[in-house]
């Protein structure tokens, strides 16, 4: 698609250009412009039809947005916000630096300002920040004849109707009913004999990552939310819910490899903003590996007389490593996807100590044998029984404490309030590390002689 | 509620458990009943009201299925498997032993044991083998009222009726039409006028998780499946849509944690099969750890020269690991998302270069300082000012090198057509670790005299 516009803006084709555009998505819209220069954004903006330009305006990285806002008159400004829904608006304006947001604000009308303000004051991880208060209200005493007119009349303004929400005089959520109820039913049925009295809401303080995968159990469209008197406020659609999912998903993938998380693409991310979420925890386990370091430190004098237990630290610390890494990633997506919670935690642990006993007596019993064919007999390291020993045992054990801590420490870090995704891979392998190693020299100081 | 559920079990009290069950939903219903022994199962399931059996029995376990199943007279069997959809039934099937399929298939009419089969026959990734085959359609020359009536008469059976289908005589799809879209028509606009005909549509062969990311980035509730000659076969639905993406996920974060890949949820999983899932990749890392042995084998005379050296082969190894994990997760998830693909690989190398290069010096000088002050002025381990040299000048060559690993090997796996995830952390920290020793010795080599 970027080639045509770039051509059809060549020839200055807009009328072309406004038939090419209007038969595409918002979101692909969205995409093309992106890709053009800075100068060919707002003209190719300005060719789409009024409806299209707002989806795809709210489609777009915020620094296409803020390049466009910037070149719009008040006019313009009005326009473009007018036709946005509120959610939309909103998840703008947080991106958006504050002259851009006073401009925003000072073209809305006030009932719509304060709808925003509103919205703006929930907590940024609340489900009041991703929800809209657009969606269809309906009365109980209604009929459904009334009711679906209701919604013929009110449709285009609304976010989603097909999930309406039934409530009282003072917006006190009664019951939903959806649209294929409405349209079963009879005509002359009255909405609050055949709505959903047995509703699942959210409120609006309430986690915003908890709220969409309780939608996504129930497979719902979009859930109602409550203030603390259960009046109805908003509600979130699946599409958020989808969006607040990935990017949950996307910061906790990022905290188990050790980055800072960050809600911007990597392409369109500056190098030394890369680093800033790269350098605080590298720094940090690098300090921390001073303590492995320092017990390799203390055992020099016995390392000088058999160099050649040192060439089992690199297998010991990888496969400690992978091991307790293996059962944190586990833990902490089974967590995450809510099938594993604290009350699990002896399950779990009994469960990992049998695993990982399986695990490093295999590793053992391989490594074994991997001494006695490859070592000794293809690369004559000559390695003796003794020291073939003390690394088999210490697998066993590296294993079972890398397995043990790997499981635990994720479910006791929820526990104390902390987020357990942080305690993933890297930082269980520094332990892990540091364990191994200590374990490694002490059973070599017992089994080897003169060491 | 399960208490509640056992206590009424206990007193046999089956009219209150009819009446507490009937006002919750299936999928609660379905998470208490995995919780019951297996005894229980058969006797609460039975007292369910039928439809609501029906959607209970979708969300269990298929552990709790079969054991249903088993259950069942053959005319029980057919009532619940009736009132399921198409696609909930394939996704049963498929994961039941073949006595049991054959009984299911055996239970259902002709026409329903033709659409499963055919359902059956999609590749396990496909589209196809996650659409179901229930959706209205419409016909161009429809009137907005006509189609209305349609809906209404057919909504009982249709898994979704919000997103229309409208398709020619020989099933060829035209277009698309929301009933957001005909409650808002005149009653007496044409279909054919109004629908809209830039559809976005999978084939049946597509891999499932790239339509269930497509249809995340349109907003979409439901995508029209077709054949080679465009001909409607299916449409695929939000919900299994998000639970592709969920399942997509989680197979991409244990294959990163060097995991092989499992959908089992872990309680319920045996330690055999955990084991079954964890040794592989422990053992093929462990024997590839053996050429870092080797490599510090072959340096054994420099080593016992200056046994320093050893301590900071823990830190350069984890260092490099992390370094490199962090560009591989990064560039994994981005590919993941669709924000990344090989057309960008030079961008990401040069990216990566310049923040490996930033990152490199940063860590050198960190470290350089912490020798001067951790090492030397609270250890007392009095490092020469050669040797801290030769590890901060190795950190920086280590960094580079992980981050150039770590961020092409992905794209250049996805290339040859593996999956990158593979490519992750584990796998890069066993390349990484050789090349960073390498580096070391041969550095310490050229500037440590007498080595």
């Amino acid at each position: 698609m970027e080639e045509k516009i770039l051509e059809l803006l060549g020839t200055k084709d807009y009328s072309a250009l406004k038939e090419l555009l209007s038969s595409e998505t918002p979101q692909d819209i969205a995409q093309a412009i992106s890709r053009l220069d800075e100068n060919s954004i707002p003209v190719v903006f300005r060719v789409l039809p009024k409806e299209l330009a707002a989806e795809a305006f709210v489609e777009m990285e915020s620094a296409e947005q803020e390049l466009l806002i910037k070149s719009f008159s008040d006019i313009q400004l009005k326009q473009i916000f007018d036709e946005l829904f509120i959610d939309d608006t909103v998840d703008i304006i947080e991106e958006m630096p504050a002259n851009v947001v006073k401009r925003i604000l000072k073209s809305a009308d006030p009932e719509k300002r304060k709808q925003i303000n509103e919205l703006l004051n929930y907590p940024e991880d609340s489900a009041g920040s991703v929800m809209t208060t657009e969606y269809v209200t309906l009365r109980p005493a209604m009929t459904v004849m009334e009711a679906i007119l209701r919604i013929r009349r009110t449709v285009v303004d609304k976010e989603t109707v097909y999930t309406c929400y039934v409530t009282s005089s003072d917006r006190i959520l009664l019951g939903v009913i959806s649209v294929k109820d409405l349209l079963v039913a009879n005509d002359d049925a009255i909405v609050g004999d055949i709505m959903n009295t047995h509703v699942i809401y959210a409120t609006t303080n309430q986690n915003k990552e908890e709220v969409a995968r309780e939608m996504a159990k129930y497979d719902f469209l979009a859930i109602p939310v409550v203030d603390h008197e259960k009046r109805l406020v908003g509600i979130v659609t699946f599409d958020d819910a989808i969006d607040v999912i990935e990017e949950a998903t996307t910061e906790d993938i990022e905290k188990m490899a050790a980055l800072v998380p960050s809600d911007k693409p990597y392409l369109k991310t500056g190098i030394l903003e890369i680093w800033k979420n790269r350098i605080p925890w590298l720094l940090m386990l690098m300090v921390s590996a001073t303590f492995t370091g320092q017990i390799i430190k203390s055992f020099e004098s016995a390392l000088a007389g058999s160099v050649i237990l040192t060439a089992f630290i690199p297998m010991l610390m990888d496969t400690g490593g992978n091991a307790g890494s293996q059962s944190s990633v586990t833990i902490i997506r089974g967590m995450a996807l809510n099938e594993i919670s604290m009350k699990n935690i002896l399950v779990i642990i009994w469960k990992e100590l049998r695993v990982s006993l399986l695990c490093g007596i295999a590793l053992a019993a391989a490594n074994f044998i991997k001494i006695l064919l490859v070592d000794n007999l293809i690369f004559k390291n000559n390695i003796s029984m003794t020291v073939a020993a003390v690394v088999c045992i210490t697998l066993v054990m590296v294993v079972f404490v890398a397995k043990i801590i790997g499981s635990s420490l994720p479910i006791l870090a929820k526990r104390l309030g902390f987020d357990p995704a942080v305690m993933a891979s890297p930082f269980i392998t520094t332990i892990v590390d540091a364990i191994s190693l200590l374990v490694y020299f002490n059973i070599a100081k017992i089994m080897i002689e003169n060491l």
